[in-house]
């Protein structure tokens, strides 16, 4: 019998954020760039579009059948709270057509939490989910994220989405992960710009993605070339080749 | 004749994310909340979408095409520089079905500030956009945005963007101002929940929408109760009914 290495595939999913929040300008949201790295680092996962909307339900109920369909995980954040404007768990019940009602578990994990007596309206709401479910338990403050088909809810604040995350692995379908590596140059973008093209076109069909940002550092204008790839050798080989035409052009790494 | 009282209508946008770099979590986005609260209070224009995705023409072509329709306006931000991966004015001449060359002023501007010597390949890209756009200057690195249609194109680093913001206006139409109240609470969520719930309904129609957020500061655990409306009476209304429910129930105001 052959030995065949398992070659995991490439993962494509998308983030959902629900708050007005976000939208107004009020909040900086800081829970993409958290989730897509972790996503990435420890599942293989790659974030391939963010859609911010508001706490609307026909909104909610649009982009999470969109995007369910076209991603193979969707990740909401926000409004799985006690308030009026925590609708995320009910549109998502309309979105799939499944009834919304009490989730046996989390109903008990919230009545321990809070104690019998001080088990309210509000936080029986949190227990509340489309039925069917799978829990996503929140060691920080109880009231826990769900799972149903590919959609993975977790709660809006940074800190309490933090806590749970590892909570995802169990759901997840592990796929490639991709690499990074960087060089920050002192030169400006229009400088190394024909080269970086020619660079690129070599490793398109490599799978190396080349990014470049410019940036300005303690007053300093510099430019950050980004690599990405799933194929280790390849973005080992490109990154040779880009700090071969640096060299060549005499520009000067930022350490 | 009678004196007719000008009312500005409410006017919606979307912002379209163009940017590999945000998607992977590598850098944090800050142009949304930048872009959202500026063109709220200066131009009475809401955000009520946001989309991130990445340098790939064809998903830019289908964002910009279905984001342009459902919006009054669409601004996007990265993809605008020199090099390889900045596609965003291409892919947006073949989402219009536009030539996409050399806008005279453009080039003029860039030829004048690099000076003729200096003035490559790269630096001659960011004049090239979809023909007949206006452009939005650029008082920091020269290099303008443009403006075709509905659809404002800007760069994706912040300090260039903020520099370049002002000169968005005059293409803008000035909508309804949303004007925002928020008290923050020492309280948990579930506290308030059925309390804030009744008074959302009956500020529904007076066009109030009341957030909850909770947040940790400090080491202490409180809510963010947070108004938002464009008609400035119903705001001061509701928010004096949220006061007198937090009086009621004796729960203190953070300072």
């Amino acid at each position: 019998m052959p030995i065949t290495k398992k070659v995991n595939k490439k993962i494509n999913a998308a983030i959902l954020i629900i708050g007005n929040e976000i939208l107004s300008g009020r909040t900086q949201d800081l829970n993409v760039s958290f989730i897509s790295t972790w996503l990435n680092s420890n599942c293989g996962i790659s974030i391939s579009e963010v859609r911010v909307i508001p706490d609307i339900e026909k909104k909610i109920i649009f982009n999470v059948r969109d995007l369910s369909k076209k991603f193979k995980y969707v990740f909401t954040t926000g409004g799985i709270g006690p308030t009026h404007d925590d609708i995320t768990a009910l549109s998502i019940s309309k979105a799939l057509r499944v009834k919304y009602g009490f989730n046996k578990e989390a109903y008990s994990i919230l009545e321990k939490y809070y104690g019998k007596k001080n088990f309210n309206e509000g936080r029986k709401k949190m227990a509340k989910m489309p039925l069917g479910s799978a829990l996503i338990y929140n060691p920080s403050s109880a009231a826990p994220g769900f799972k149903i088909k590919n959609i993975l809810c977790l709660p809006g604040v940074p800190l309490i989405l933090q806590s749970m995350i590892g909570n995802l692995k169990r759901y997840l379908t592990k796929g490639r992960v991709v690499n990074e590596r960087n060089i920050s140059l002192y030169t400006v973008e229009s400088n190394i710009a024909l080269e970086l093209e020619k660079i690129q076109n070599r490793y398109l069909n490599k799978n190396v993605s080349i990014g470049s940002y410019p940036f300005f550092r303690l007053g300093k204008v510099g430019v950050s070339v980004v690599l990405r790839s799933d194929n280790n050798l390849s973005l080992v080989k490109c990154y040779n080749d880009i700090k071969k035409m640096v060299n060549l052009k005499k520009i000067k790494i930022f350490k």
